[in-house]
């Protein structure tokens, strides 16, 4: 498979990120690649999903995964290994969240022609990485059940900015204290146009209804104007 | 139980957040009081946790606890309505971690009269409450069995800061890809200091064991010249 690329993201040095995030996803646009930007506390299972969703999506798009992190190369080499993809490693250098021209950074590095979709897996943090637009074409988050139900309540804006929360972990429900309904409540208090998925990466339940969404996403987002 | 007085915190002022916290760990000891400051990604079970143990020592040290949040007041009135120590809810108003200043902040609105032990429930992040020195007097951390046992690989910092970490939800083990020994290997590798304990916050498995930890802490701290 070949050794995985590390790329050392150095920090921004434009002050106006949002028209920064704006250019990146004209040029995305230019290009016809949807980047997706997948979010979560550290732990929900995000490259373990990307992973399911990956295998299943392979065939009708191609795909290419930057996993950011602050130290270590293990997610990128999971994922390569797991599904043949491109898939690249991003260091954040100890900083907490990826803003446009840091995923900028990452693209510069990572295959372009003749992909659809790129999936930047953002540092494990329900705070910081919601206040920074990366650029990105769409904007998802994973919660897992052993995280429980009143996350949406404590991270509202995590939840607010997320076009797409993935409830990962639902095999596990019968050993914790998680009331389905009652998350999804929470979410939509927060954000009404969400929508929600409940998946196991384990068991691959539920993986076919994100891979689906994903699919339609790339499709939708090409057809806009 | 009385109403939870909530204070919003404001963003500091000072630029040297070292000597500030310095300073105000010296006046926790010329007060006599332990700071805890106890860090977690969201979902680990800090409060559970806290209520087992609050429990178990409210007999032996007069403690209060200081619960910071992005937003929501649901765990300081757990707190309180669980273990009836004086409990009140920071907000931290979308800042994803604590300084010295922004805990003084706190502790200006805590009861601090005959007081042994304070926690700080920092915010469930795994990145920055880890490059801020609140003024405590130790730092402990909780890591969930369900977050997984490469943690200590992906959020270094976090680790080598921590006197104590705490692996909870041990109950469901069984359930998990999780490899305990693996873990603390891990731990060890990121800071050869730290004590480990494994708990179950829902059985109250070693729950004794931290609770222990805590009185001998502030113990040992209050003899410290």
């Amino acid at each position: 498979m070949g050794e995985i690329k590390i790329i050392e993201i150095k920090k921004s040095v434009f002050a106006d990120n949002e028209q920064d995030a704006n250019n990146l996803r004209k040029e995305l646009k230019a290009k016809g690649i949807y980047l997706l930007n997948l979010m979560s506390a550290p732990g929900s299972g995000k490259t373990t999903t990307l992973i399911q969703t990956i295998n299943r999506i392979k065939d009708k798009l191609n795909v290419a995964v930057m996993e950011a992190d602050i130290d270590s190369d293990v997610d990128a080499i999971k994922i390569k290994e797991a599904t043949g993809i491109p898939s690249i490693q991003l260091h954040t250098g100890g900083m907490c969240h990826l803003d446009a021209e840091m995923t900028r950074q990452g693209l510069d590095n990572v295959t372009t022609e003749n992909i659809d979709l790129i999936i930047l897996e953002n540092v494990g943090n329900l705070v910081c990485p919601a206040e920074f637009d990366t650029g990105s074409c769409g904007n998802a988050m994973i919660l897992s059940v052993p995280e429980g139900d009143d996350k949406p309540l404590k991270y509202p804006l995590m939840f607010s900015v997320c076009d797409l929360v993935i409830i990962n972990k639902t095999d596990v429900l019968p050993y914790f204290d998680f009331d389905m309904e009652k998350c999804k409540k929470y979410i939509l208090l927060r954000n009404p146009r969400a929508k929600v998925i409940p998946i196991s990466a384990k068991t691959g339940e539920g993986v076919d209804d994100f891979a689906n969404w994903l699919v339609n996403e790339v499709k939708t987002w090409r057809c806009e104007k």
